[in-house]
């Protein structure tokens, strides 16, 4: 029975979800960045997905990616599956600027998080939903 | 016409090629740790690749993972497109320890890196080309 793993869950809001997967917005004002979620339990690997799901999922990857690059002027998206810290699978992917507060680097281990304000978390929330729907 | 950047070629090896993917070893002692290059141009984000090649280029990075994982006892795998440096798009996948240099953060920014020697190059490009073939 999939359940979000804890970290996930206070580090992130929901934005839409369906049987097979969880999007979820990270609360980090600094950077527009959203999770997929596979729910899947025991599989921590992309390769452990079975084909169908993993083609679910990047589908709804690059569909974000392509939602994010657009509605927030993104110079890059960054799209990663690590699991150092949170073995539950889940997919990065983060609109990044060329002025934000880690760019080049990577976002992960860049610092502390900035929580959002609840109308630029709800505008966020809009703005991929919205682009969701037109993609 | 595709042309390697010149940062990639300098920083890996070949691996192995054909003609919509280049499969590269990074020259890092550190991780085991390895491109996947599409053979495009102009295109820079894992959505503007067609499906097609997009599906080719993900069976690779997730046959890539399995094989790093098992050859290398890696306790996790990263998979990730970010690109903020070097804009032509690659695909990195790699065997993480709980030990390696970088740990729990990502390699990416992570210090310098250390070169090969030729042995433990050879040794690493054959582990995965055996490991490509059972896979």
């Amino acid at each position: 029975m999939f359940q979000l793993h804890p970290t996930l869950e206070k580090d992130s809001h929901p934005i839409v979800e369906d049987d097979d997967l969880c999007v979820r917005l990270i609360n980090d004002a600094r950077f527009p960045w959203v999770l997929v979620v596979p729910k899947v339990t025991g599989q921590t690997e992309l390769h452990e997905l079975n084909n169908d799901l993993f083609d679910k999922t990047f589908r709804v990857v690059r569909r974000l990616g392509r939602v994010l690059k657009a509605e927030f002027a993104a110079d890059k998206i960054n799209t990663a599956s690590i699991g150092n810290m949170v073995p539950q699978l889940h997919v990065h992917v983060v609109a990044r600027h060329q002025r934000d507060a880690a760019w080049p680097g990577p976002v992960w281990g860049a610092g502390a998080m900035v929580p959002l304000s609840d109308p630029e978390k709800t505008k966020r929330i809009q703005l991929i939903i919205d682009g969701l729907k037109l993609d």
